[in-house]
């Protein structure tokens, strides 16, 4: 056996691979140049010539350690696996509760909630008409809405990640409901998923309920009362997902977001909070592509940009301000209509290269999920999915099990100069609230969109069963979820008479307390979750805000 | 920038990672010991200290040269992707002929064939119980039934795969239709599945037909007869599924499948054969199971051995004789009858993990297999994730993506050491068909079977859905294919009238011709071609040579 290290060989192996390289040309028959979605070109081989173990320390490292490239916990999954999240909201809060009490007996580890599209638009069921409640997400109003979609769910004991945008009613009826149960505020664990009001205004329009300095305003008082209110609470979730989804690149996207956190920080440290106070308290939101590679790589670099953002340029000394944790949601963006139980393979791809990527928290789509909320069955599947992934296919055993992959590792520096790419655009534009304001991340999603949407058209990038292999056969029909109408009809009714019933003095008074913070420098949120408990509805909150904050319009560009 | 390098850091790296073991030791709360399917301790990590790059060359190389870790063509999937080769077999030959072109139209590129159990057990389908036909293959007896399943199907271009054991009468049969249409024998090519008669007598007793030194001399013959006249055949698969699916763990398959090909090459060569002339057309067939990767490093592991051995132990000079050519099937084995759409999600992290490791030629499971032939919906959905992994998961970009990964070169190497193990249990029991004949390997493939099935049952190996996570819900009720009763009554008739019409005197004539070249030194399979020409069906055939060479009684051992 030969003792010469590869070191010593550097030369004997570029030789060789450039023999492999004449071979290769002359088999290769038609030559493909492939790019994946962030633009990066993907060669056919990587090896010690393309990522030198040499930068192992300095780069890659151990699990827990900065720059977290291989995970940011010393035992990742291995210790703790993912959370299993599945994002559910549908119907009554009667229906969300048998759905999340049956996805918890199947492994489900935490919770969520996503409310009705009613409820996005910052409007009470009272005020949409019944057909369209509860089809996309459940109707939750008040306090004892919340009350009944959480029934027998353990509260202080599961984590609860509420599709929450910013005034925040659904984390204010969350607060409500410990404080009638009993259970102290700093057992409330979850996060604040759609907390990020930028990523609204630039690329998921139907959750945009404030104007634009209104959110941010409300943004920081919600970090503050959470900070010192409910300190196991994320109230920061940058998403990432709405970048993707709108169609930035896998690199844009986690550009984007990390421009974001930049601000959100840069904004609390701003407002007199310490870096340390809430660094450990963000988290990520992020879609998990089938560009399977490239997601892997996404996270990886993710993590290790993020380490020295905080560190060097926030200044945080805490290594838990350090930390990328991140939530990955398989991408809806890449189901399909047609055949639609292929999406199990699709999802089951997603997944594991969301798991490769070292999440901290998932949910796996229901094959469904291109067309409705997931049917019982489809949600079960999604489930069985992390489940199998996780007992059979041993995912969890290893730490980064693909750390030291000359692809992996080499593709992980491509994405990382790619961001960082991204970032440079951000910051000569003022950071990332400017340049949203300036419509630039507007114009850089679109381009990318567009770009993509012509790859499909074009069928350099195929999508089976739409633009190949499409089938005249279709899978059985795909029964889709619709919520009970006459259900949904009491629900309305009872809401009314639950107004009718409050005390209206308490509810004005509220709400002109609510007005007065906005318009001076009480903490905003303090008073939305006052209000709630005086019976004062989701509705009437937003709409209370949106005069004095504003109601802002999503910038569109072209 | 650190100019130092890794090695010069060695002690470095070393004194770092003791520092996150004892942070992973004080976070891990349970200290869980995980060993994989074939005994080895997966670590919660793998770092440059596990796998040094300094044996990059001589134990992982380039693609397209030994030893072959990496892929055996310099292009691999970038070049060519893997054969998309569903298994099927159904009902009539007109049922299979509807099937199969239905899996061209869907992107399947190249075909094989199963026969009816009846067929497997030796019989013609006028000897079994008409409810019995075609419920798990095709009913294929004459030159005429292949040639109404081949209908419209190109034989001179499309690879046809049989699963065709000892004495390969449906091989027989599709030269007969060569025949008939006038295409030359060298455009024929495609692999005898099932001409692994050792595996047979150990592993697979349905597939048995004739006594082991008998089943010796026809796979010879066999083998001799191809070579001189179908050349772009495989005359040998050496069927490693059917030792796991038995219960040998991934390494003892990968280290029994060797010794069977040792024991096959040098049978052929002891006849006369050169080495050169017969080892390129030697392929391999294995499960694929969910162990993920385990059998990304099973594959990559028993590539880099099989170059050694057919180099230096067999002699084979010519490259093409090194390459370890493999078809992977995605493990029924792994499947559930409970919840059986979670088997589409268990497929696809089973086709992930034989693409990582390099196949040439695969079949995905029908969700439904664990029950019956896959429905026409389950095998679309197949073929369907195949081509998700391949187009929209992109897959195929990248010639061996993991390799340089700590974990899976650690892994192969371990691999490595305990596939040669098993192969020195088999040397020293001298050689495979002796250690078949003493029952060496059913004893160790039955203490490996009961091993793993009391892992399942004491729930240290979980299997969703049954022993963790069942539901009360299942999904929809299954339809599994059942084949049309009438026509296969119609079929057997025809069978019958067939029969009636032949010449009897050629068929005895064909048949005494057959009789004495078993008892004689003339190639036994070169009568088996000429009689099927005349008419002779499957189960006469077989019924001479049983009563000929001996009808074998496979070795039960406890």
């Amino acid at each position: 056996m030969s003792s010469k290290t590869l070191k010593d060989n550097g030369s004997d192996l570029a030789a060789k691979q450039a023999d492999w390289q004449n071979r290769y040309d002359k088999e290769i028959g038609e030559h493909r140049t492939v790019v994946n979605r962030s633009g990066i070109e993907v060669r056919p081989l990587y090896t010690p010539l393309d990522w030198s173990e040499n930068r192992y320390e300095e780069d890659v490292g151990l699990p827990g350690e900065p720059p977290y490239t291989r995970g940011i916990y010393s035992t990742m999954h291995r210790g703790r696996t993912w959370t299993q999240r599945q994002l559910i909201g549908l119907g009554t809060p009667q229906d969300y509760n048998k759905r999340v009490r049956m996805l918890l007996q199947q492994g489900a580890s935490a919770i969520s909630l996503l409310p009705c599209n009613s409820g996005f638009r910052g409007i009470d069921c009272d005020e949409s008409p019944v057909p369209l409640l509860g089809t996309c997400g459940t109707v939750i109003n008040t306090v004892e809405h919340m009350e009944a979609a959480l029934d027998g769910v353990p509260i202080d004991e599961i984590s609860t990640a509420m599709n929450d945008p910013t005034p925040f009613t659904l984390f204010a009826f969350l607060i409500g409901v410990a404080k009638r149960r009993g259970v102290p505020l700093d057992k409330i664990t979850g996060t604040a998923n759609q907390s990020d009001y930028i990523s609204h205004f630039v690329a998921n329009h139907m959750f945009y309920r404030l104007s634009q300095p209104g959110a941010r305003r409300v943004f920081v008082d919600h970090v503050r009362f959470c900070r010192e209110n409910v300190p196991n609470w994320n109230p920061v979730s940058i998403v990432g997902q709405h970048m993707q989804q709108a169609g930035a690149t896998p690199a844009e996207t986690v550009g984007l977001t990390l421009s974001t956190a930049i601000q959100y920080a840069e904004d609390c440290i701003a407002a007199g909070m310490h870096p340390d106070n809430i660094l450990p308290r963000f988290t990520y939101f992020f879609d998990i592509s089938i560009s399977f590679f490239e997601e892997v790589a996404k996270f990886r670099a993710g993590r290790r940009i993020w380490a020295h953002i905080a560190r060097d340029r926030l200044g945080a000394k805490d290594p838990r301000s350090w930390r990328f944790k991140f939530h990955g949601q398989t991408s809806g963006v890449d189901l399909t209509q047609q055949q639609p139980l292929n999406n199990i393979a699709r999802v089951t791809a997603q997944a594991i290269a969301g798991i490769f990527g070292g999440l901290q928290s998932m949910h796996t789509d229901g094959f469904d999920e291109a067309m409705a909320c997931p049917t019982e069955d489809a949600a079960r599947i999604a489930v069985a999915t992390q489940n199998i992934l996780r007992e059979e296919a041993h995912l969890c055993d290893v730490i980064d099990p693909l750390g030291g992959s000359y692809y992996v590792e080499s593709l992980t520096n491509e994405m990382e100069e790619e961001i960082l790419k991204v970032m440079g655009v951000i910051e000569n534009a003022g950071g990332m609230y400017k340049a949203a304001d300036a419509g630039i991340v507007q114009r850089m999603i679109g381009k990318s969109a567009l770009s993509y949407q012509n790859r499909i058209e074009s069928g350099t990038e195929k999508v089976v069963g739409v633009n190949c292999y499409k089938s005249e056969i279709e899978d059985g029909e795909v029964e889709t979820y619709r919520p009970n109408r006459s259900a949904m009809e009491a629900q309305v009714a009872a809401f009314k008479a639950f107004k009718a019933s409050r005390s209206q003095r308490a509810v004005d008074k509220s709400l002109n307390e609510l007005a007065r913070a906005a318009n001076g420098s009480e903490n905003v949120y303090e008073k939305v979750v006052e209000a709630v408990d005086c019976g004062v509805t989701h509705g009437e909150i937003i709409s209370c805000l949106r005069g004095e904050l504003g109601f802002g319009h999503p910038l569109m560009v072209a």
